[in-house]
């Protein structure tokens, strides 16, 4: 992700109104950093965190990227089990618990709100756990979180195990108890929720529930699960439901990360009832089996479908029903591409606006050092597949060439490298589906690979070789970008 | 999916060795009742079950479809929540049980083995619950199963329900208690697995947790966390969990519903760790960052890559490590579109291999009415898409025509239409992604409607465009097929 798709994205967690946004982890990259720094200056309302590691400089550097927040919090953490401190950090259990202090003391010095998390919590044992959890709130912590880092917690055992750190920890009844749930065995939203039942008051978990192997636990399902069983957890959530929808659909296009149709809560079939019973049901009584409505977590509803003749009005109202807020001059610049699109097809869906509302956003502040001008390319089944380019590069210089491939989508990437005199590896090409007719636009999501740096594009189009063609070049670029400022190296996925 | 694919599947799950197959609903299709009956006939083993409504024909022709089988199982269920009985099937509760009763007396009569099911258990009045379980016991059912139809549950509620159901329905102890979770709180899996904790004996699933609207409740991951977690839960099952990721690809493939990246156990990214932190954890010692082995749900080893040079053997190997059986003739065949794949592409990947063996099978079961003998395409950001088709109908009939498109595919779609004469909806365009480089073979999934029935295609080319004719080919096949045989209409959802 760039810097500002994080910025976009964060933008969006703060209309979702969540009460923290771990921003980052400051100290494991200049881009990282820079991130942080950025929404600490730009996102009002949230608690800002950065994450770092029981490290000096790691502390030090999250306070310099959050110390702009209205809110800032930094998030120190260390593995507390055995099996980590042995096989990872090589210490004994008195030295980790002694970095634990020292560097949330550290953290205090800097910041009041400081959160500390014993990583593989879950694994470790417990006396030594609470040992931990002790020394580091008489150091300051004012947040600890329990993290299941490999998602090796049972609901009933979780809880069990929360509710002895609330019986037996000193002080913790100064502090905000949280927790942060990996997927590995599926659980991580009903852990989650386990530990609302135990007490826990803050719960860690990432839209669409992305995130390392398995995942996190995913928050719109932890949302939904206090809100529609309020009778039974019984605690207020500040978050705006109608937001969750439109904030899944976001991360899903900025990571390129889809999201399965039988997804609960925000799954393309999530209300989608097809058996002849159910679908008699819901026409007698929506209730008979929905223990939701699609609308609680903003999924918009299907009355108002936009074409040729539609105006101005109905676009800009349907891009608000779909949670974009635009300035007049934006709506103007929209509405010519949404004309342009219209000509083309007679129905003008959802997923169509959010792919040109994406476009416009990225031309508009993506690294560009050559442009596609033309495409052309040719093959079938017993051709040999082959794509002319021109591209443009930031000079005004035009180079046409072409190549041959395996497949049209080959072949223009290979016309593409030969251009520009690169080679980069494919490592995934996806996509996205076109849910609404054979003219829809189609989505393409890349990811390149050179130097053990990985980029990622992407493009759209009604023609799926030339939303590939443009996901590849936006990759290049990006590449190429990085390449330029080769002391900014690329993002990489914060550990947790 | 066809009779055929509902077959491979089963003769897979029997392979996984589950204790029960629900095939189907007998009495919803002539296509069920054929999938049910074949099955029963066909695999040995497992339980072979059909599910069925409280009605006589029912009942009756779930009978009818398993009597072939080993062991067979009537299920019935029947709605208990007072929403569903007053909105749904507008009865009063007691004429609701007489119904239960009836029915389940009926099953009994034709066989021993007898489920049932009082559907949104969860939102029904306990006392009423209890009082019905009751009733269908002393009629004869021998296994009950709690259904969370609409995924209402919370993990700790519902194993206090099922704890109540067990302490208060006399005959309880004679019987099993079984549980049927859905997902749409995000809570199918972890609601079966205190369903076990609390004494439940039986669990109904899916693979890869699809079904209606956000799905069941995961086999894969229910598997996993009482293998994993073993010391807490201490039940045995019978499953070979090194069978669940060949399962998984198989339903995946089949249903054309693809697994999201970060699905725990079978996802792409299950066991892929992207962070530094954990990366260096792992290669220190696995159990750092891993609670179980890749190996152990049989997500295979990527020691050995084929290519042009490896033998009959190799290829053999492979394909058993991926969970294939093959006679010596099949294996020969296999080689032979083996060795052309080699010739245009570097390293043959696992996926590679998965699609070229669904290719050799689907060639020999599915019905074609014409065969793609040639097709030609040419397009570009400032062309005109357009597309050439050659076509060979059963009678040796060769016809071509072209057509103009918004792209490549929508292009091809239409030249086959016109040769054909048929026009259908394309609701679903799906391809799956190419993980491991660009020269990879892309498969395209295609769902079409008409007259309110829907068709699934698929196609496999290292050109996606090819693909993707040869998907919308398929599926059109399919559609020509079941119009010839009118009386069997397409098989539809089985209502759960």
């Amino acid at each position: 992700m760039t810097v500002d798709e994080k910025i976009e994205i964060a933008k969006q967690l703060q209309k979702l109104n969540v009460d923290i946004i771990e921003a980052g982890f400051a100290a494991s990259s200049p881009g990282d950093f820079q991130a942080v720094s950025t929404i600490a200056r730009e996102v009002r309302g949230p608690v800002i965190c950065s994450l770092a590691r029981a490290h000096p400089n790691d502390v030090d550097q999250a306070w310099e990227a959050i110390k702009g927040a209205e809110s800032p919090r930094i998030h120190v953490f260390l593995s507390s089990s055995d099996i980590q401190v042995m096989h990872q950090l090589r210490k004994n259990r008195e030295e980790v618990i002694e970095m634990a202090v020292t560097m949330v003391e550290r953290a205090k010095s800097h910041c009041s709100d400081v959160e500390f998390s014993p990583m593989d919590a879950t694994r470790t044992n417990p006396e030594y756990l609470f040992q931990m959890l002790e020394a580091v709130i008489r150091a300051g912590a004012t947040t600890v979180n329990i993290a299941d880092t490999v998602g090796y917690a049972i609901p009933s055992d979780f809880a069990r195990l929360l509710r002895e750190v609330q019986e037996k920890v000193t002080g913790m009844d100064k502090v905000t108890l949280s927790v942060h749930c990996h997927n590995d065995l599926g659980l991580a939203v009903s852990n989650s929720l386990a530990a609302v039942e135990a007490g826990a008051r803050q719960v860690e978990g990432c839209i669409n529930g992305i995130g390392e192997r398995a995942g996190n636990a995913s928050l719109e399902e932890i949302i939904m699960g206090l809100d529609t069983r309020k009778d039974l957890f019984n605690v207020d959530i500040n978050v705006d439901t109608t937001q969750l929808y439109p904030t899944s659909r976001l991360v899903s296009r900025i990571t390129g990360m889809s999201v399965q149709a039988n997804k609960a809560v925000v799954g393309e079939n999530a209300f989608r009832h097809a058996s002849g019973i159910h679908q008699d049901g819901v026409l007698k009584d929506r209730s008979t089996y929905e223990v939701m409505q699609p609308e609680r977590v903003g999924v918009p509803g299907n009355s108002l479908v936009l074409g040729k003749l539609s105006g101005r009005a109905g676009l800009q109202s349907r891009l608000e029903a779909l949670g974009y807020s635009l300035s007049r001059e934006e709506v103007t610049t929209v509405f010519e591409s949404f004309k342009e699109l219209a000509d083309k097809k007679r129905e003008v869906t959802d997923r169509d606006l959010e792919i040109l509302m994406d476009e416009e956003k990225r031309s508009a502040s993506e690294p560009v050092s050559y442009l596609l001008e033309h495409i052309h390319f040719s093959s079938g089944d017993h051709d040999i597949p082959t794509a002319t380019v021109k591209l443009v590069d930031s000079t005004g210089n035009e180079v046409v060439d072409a190549s041959t491939g395996n497949g049209p989508v080959d072949a223009a990437c290979k016309a593409i490298d030969r251009v520009i005199g690169c080679s980069a590896k494919l490592v995934d090409f996806n996509v996205q589906s076109v849910s609404e007719g054979l003219d829809s636009i189609g989505t393409v999501t890349v990811r390149i690979e050179n130097d053990g740096r990985t980029f990622f594009g992407r493009g759209a189009s009604t023609d799926i070789i030339v939303a590939s063609a443009k996901a590849y070049l936006s990759a290049v670029n990006r590449m190429l970008a990085a390449d330029e400022e080769a002391n900014l190296p690329a993002v990489g996925t914060t550990p947790d």
